[in-house]
């Protein structure tokens, strides 16, 4: 495996905010920053979420982050720590919901990530931010 | 080492609240999930955190991660990084002191891990939430 | 490549408020603690964040990771993931903008980093806070 670092960054996906990458890979260790549930870029349209539900942005969102996963080569099985960022507490039970029929229908081989939820502030309009730290086999 | 993924779930944790593992390694990595100050789990009965202090959430979060962290065959001097979430500032001094206390009786033999303390909502009654990245020797 | 865990301690750093390491490495992987704009430590004086621009804490703050990456043997260039943590969501496009200039500044050779950006308290006067994972070649 080679030990270079190498950005990941999916087609469909919307240019960053600023200088960084939506996820990056070297050795065994693949990181995916914090996504949203932006739909996939159109050109000279700005970023915009799917909505207007939690649900719409999730199931984006999860998109967003298999989408790097699968760039650099990696499944949801290979994933060790997902971040939740919530903006609502009153969310946290339909977000469940959510993520287990999500990971249910994934069909994982191995044990389910770890994962931390806490609930901060995002920009406007974001209710769910979600990153990931997988390790490859 | 095997570089198989398994989840650590210490028998006496209570069921995470969706489809997520309270901890993982794979190879030499191992993640704790966020644990909070929940007692011990009793059958027939909804997750109750340890309390109503600081101290006491604390105490019992420390436990848990231990926990995990000895179901994955590691130590605190195996702990990279601590992340601690606390509902409010003014909380920081005393959960300081506590900490401190803690390690200190714990005897660790490796440098003390990194550690990042942000004040974040968490649901109702939580006072603490703390997850940990552990590199395994 | 050691895989005992060190303490990466710059000489200039503030001591921690409580008993955790400013950056520890252990293998190829290194942890930085999370870091805020404090200037470099005078003897005897409580520690003071840059100020009171969030210009001048950003800096100071990336200067504070960048002082811990090197002192593991580490540069930017081996960051996978930066954590930034900011109190306001109006600081967002201005952090951004220091966040590029000072990345362009840097010379990276290899691709940035990933990041993710959330909105949480901090203690009194500290309007920025970044921690990093970096992995070594």
């Amino acid at each position: 495996m080679t030990t270079e670092k190498i950005a990941l960054t999916p087609a469909t996906h919307t240019t960053p905010p600023a200088k960084f990458s939506h996820g990056v890979k070297k050795g065994n260790i693949l990181q995916v920053a914090g996504q949203v549930g932006f739909l996939p870029a159109e050109e000279g349209k700005a970023p915009t979420p799917a909505g207007p539900t939690l649900r719409e942005q999730t199931l984006q969102t999860f998109a967003n982050v298999k989408a790097i996963l699968e760039e650099g080569g990696a499944t949801w099985d290979d994933v060790m720590m997902m971040r939740v960022y919530l903006t609502d507490v009153d969310h946290f039970a339909e977000m469940n919901e959510i993520y287990n029929a999500y990971f249910e229908e994934q069909g994982l081989k191995a044990p389910a990530s770890a994962r931390t939820t806490v609930y901060v502030g995002l920009p406007k309009g974001l209710l769910i931010e979600i990153d990931a730290l997988a390790v490859l086999s």
